[in-house]
């Protein structure tokens, strides 16, 4: 028994509430067991640099987390005045992922900007702030066809990620939480799209390692918890494609 | 009447919302009209090299605001690397007035870290760090005293901060919104204990300037909106001095 | 009696140097007590981005000390490769007093940049700074009328700034040098101009705290500080406004 | 057919120079086609601070390009005065991959410091760095156990990384150079022991994505080079585990 | 003809006037033609970390200019956050001169902190530099000596430094000011003692060069100007030597 | 004898292995004793601001050394975030001499980039870095040729540097290895032309001098060591200067 209880392939509660804050073209709290991540999804009506004239848009991520999201206060990084690497991974890899499921020619020589704050964590907050970034993300682009920044929704799957691990006690187990996490040793972020493809898997074994068994049990925990996971975003954003469809029927 | 409604010595619609987050010591998010901020305080149990084997505490601020707590997004400081005057100032403010109403020695040879993250901003986002900020930290103490890390509350007096300015149309206001503030040419943040007495005022008049009525009107408008938030506090908190005569008494 | 044998409501000896680093446009060494500022105004032909092609003027202000400027050697700000929160607090008030009696349009798209250098501390330095860059920057611009880059000196009043403070034995005093203000537990830097108009109020009681009746007696000694400050300036720059009448009636 | 002429299971030539750099514990060229990186390794008789009193080391890993290694000048990090997020990445995934075949507690409060730099670069860098840095360490550690340093050599496996993909034109491929790797959809880096075992998978799609028969056919591949690259370890190092057989049986 | 009408070995005229600032060990203003540099002693009872323990002291140097003591306002490094590298070479070369001439073991664990700033630039800032640090470092030894921290005083030579240059026009000239020095092709900074000993020579000809009888020519103009500015020195300070001779037959 | 058996004007085995990184326009790995310099030289199309619209090219250097080059690792300036004043000094130095052989006039609006990065070091880095980088920048400047950048080699004359030193026990002596340099107390640089005209003398004696004597010998001793480096050079590039007449009489 795991120790809130769960199931081995059982994911935490999952809320997303959409419109959290006002200002943003797309906002989002979601929150994952007591994990809660602010995901805002801001447009920009310019790319960066090594895009510019390519008719392409582009979307970038930031992430960070309150100094308090953690049990220790984690000093600020704008006090530090640099962003750890552990920071930019995560960035990197929020863009890396929302950009596998966006049309970025169809938005033109814009620049989404998400940015995702954890201001509680406990445990998956990278996959959280993924899962929730992509529902900010087409709030946002939601607003821009509105405002006929774009003729139709550019987005070309539902998008989700999660983690798994093998606990020493538990074995292979689906959304690992802090305590648990802490005392893993291999552990997995997958990001899938909603036709069971991956976008990415990043799998670790610090101190530890994995064969192709457990590679294999991981990898369907996971699956089975980005179905779940796009059940929640379908709730909140309704069905994307046969929405587009009528979309683009005009 | 001013953008809202409002009369000239209205506060907005004030909340103060307690054990916000679950990590630290105290928590609050604090509301007012469509200013939202998250004030944390934790306890650290050792101080600032300059203040070493003095047998006193220290209190120091934290503020940042999430990129979209603004209307257009703003650059996070941990990006650029490096923290804003503005920043500095209202952290050095924040700093200033909670340790006017804190017994240091009291608290001995520790910190308490204050960070006051804006998640939306309408204006007044310092003054209602520090009104939040107090809150949190009575909280923080208030475990202190559970603990037996102090053996009475160690506070003086009740806290609570306001803005006040002079509009071009609406006269002398109590408690501006972005856009009377940005509007209005001479502002005035103001901090008062319980005791009506100040702790810091700090008025400005960019491309204006105001004389002695004009100063007087625009002190007894931040009077009584101090008044005000001090009775949203001591719902939140109970009356703190009588429960500290017992507390002493034991 | 104060330390040096002043009066509560008496300034330190002042004196304005005129023309005392040759290159700058306008260069004034300000002395007061012992506080010894260069205050050199430079004029460039252009604007931050933020005001291109508003066909206005800008005037920001740098302030810095030399490291043996105090008792003890301060580490020198570029070592330290970043400012701190107490300079970047000076510079911004320093740059907002001067914007205040300056028409920014009649000075074209031009910026003002002040240097403010401390080269010997003895407390008040941000206040001397203050009146001593004013009369740099009416030197600067009237080097400006000579050729023909504005057509008349466009300086709306006098300004000048002061600091008073509760002492806990001396009470309400006047200018307080190092000695007075390291004890002092109010203190408050008052900038007016020369229409006995507010600019600028910073008081904070740091661990103290200061009620109505002693604010207006801060507010008095500092309005009598300023009068004798503004005849200095005049004894240096003769009467600007009679002066600039003739300039107008060319 | 590959642009170079390879099968799609072919690594390109690898060769590993031992003793390269005169100063180091432990020091190699690695060659991988025209990929070359120089990895050193150095002892340090001290742990970083999380690590102190818990008589246990630690390994740590830079990375970086010379500016020219690249087709076009790649601005220096030490001149922009920080360390982009890919090196970051690459630093971080070195440094585990390494500890995951050390056994910490044997090399005492020591640090082994890699440091991979890259002299030319033609495609997989990371994963040469891995390879390189895995026999520069074991040249170290030998040297630490002449020195008495340690007593055995506290090796659990053979390490070797390679990157494979999937290519719009050859399909899955092994050992990806710059060419391929710059028009690959899907890129995976893996990294495993001598038992098989993964001790990282980071396989990624960016604006593409790969299903699960890929994915078997990518593992596939990588295993196959990985036991290549290990032949080349043992040609360099000869066969460590019947020496450190003997080592333990003293 | 020289712009100045000096003869090609005439120095400018040269004041040092002591005791400038009031609150360091040693201070001066030297004055050198146009060129002004404030230079302050202060002496710090510890050493840099990588002499601790080895009983003799240490001596560094820092070098600014105001923003204003050139023609054209140069931007402040603690704005840019870093220090030039011409600021370091300079910082560098006063630091060696001064330790050329100090009995480093005599002064015990100390460090002697030379601050040098220019407030008015018009060529040989560096080597004026030196020459003032030299005085203000011998009075904060004096000072040192009065205080009971050094039992004689610890200087081996008078030391002095000029520039010397070869001018297209004017041919080998002594004591380069800013006009003649940026139509100079070779310039040259010479540091001596009062032994006739080159403490440090550094010639550069960017875009020309300097034959042997060229070197010949100004090693001789800097040595007749280094005689000159020692007798500058000995007019504040007397004659150390003798000086020296009665304190250490006590 | 000195350490390693070389006369008193010897050099060190110098080898200049050309075309030694595929990528950059030149590139050498210069060899003397066993200091080992890579020297890559790329062409950019475009200058810097300050040279814009002058119809003239630049020269710029970078210098780096690997951590492990040394005996003991050093700290990256990556990671530190900034370049020491060491390294700024090797770099301006290196620049400053390159441009003083290269007609900049010739070569347009181009920048060419020279990168030292010394990978194995044992004295002598700084003139290793220039010599080599002659070299790389002839190669690269013969590959503009090539590519119709320049009509002709804009040579003006070889380039080589050496290092010089008064040792406490073998005297004067040529191309100090780091042994010697470390107990050396005058150590010189010097960089000559092939028309043994000096572009840079750069002399130091820290806590020691040298007097007139003892400069002639080292100057002596240095001018010997440079013609053979140029020797080295012509060995690699070929006579450049008949080549050169034969281009410009086209």
């Amino acid at each position: 028994m795991r120790p809130d209880g769960r199931a081995s392939d059982e994911l935490r509660s999952v809320q997303i509430q959409p419109d959290f804050i006002i200002h943003p073209e797309g906002s989002v709290l979601i929150t994952i067991g007591r994990t809660k991540v602010i995901c805002n999804a801001s447009i920009e009506d310019r790319v960066p640099p090594f895009l510019r004239g390519q008719k392409k848009g582009w979307i970038t991520a930031e992430y960070s987390m309150l100094p308090r999201a953690t049990p220790e206060r984690t000093i600020r990084e704008s006090s530090k005045g640099k962003v750890t690497g552990r920071t930019m991974e995560i960035q990197r890899l929020i863009g890396r992922a929302l950009r596998s499921v966006v049309d970025l020619q169809a938005i033109g020589e814009r620049t989404i900007w998400i940015d995702c704050d954890v201001i509680q964590a406990d445990g998956g907050t990278r996959t959280a702030s993924i899962t929730g970034a992509f529902v900010a993300m087409v709030l946002a682009l939601r607003r821009a066809q509105e405002r006929k920044q774009v003729n139709h929704l550019p987005i070309k799957s539902y998008l989700a990620a999660t983690s798994v691990g093998i606990h020493p006690v538990y074995g292979p187990v689906l959304d690992l939480c802090y305590k648990e996490d802490s005392t893993t040793d291999v552990d997995m972020n997958i990001v899938m799209n909603g036709h069971d493809e991956y976008i990415e898997i990043q799998g670790t074994g610090e101190e530890a390692t994995f064969n192709e068994n457990e590679l294999a049990d991981l990898l369907g925990l996971a699956k089975k918890g980005i179905h779940e996971l796009i059940e929640v975003e379908k709730a909140v954003l309704g069905d994307l494609f046969n929405e587009q469809k009528v979309g683009s029927s005009k």
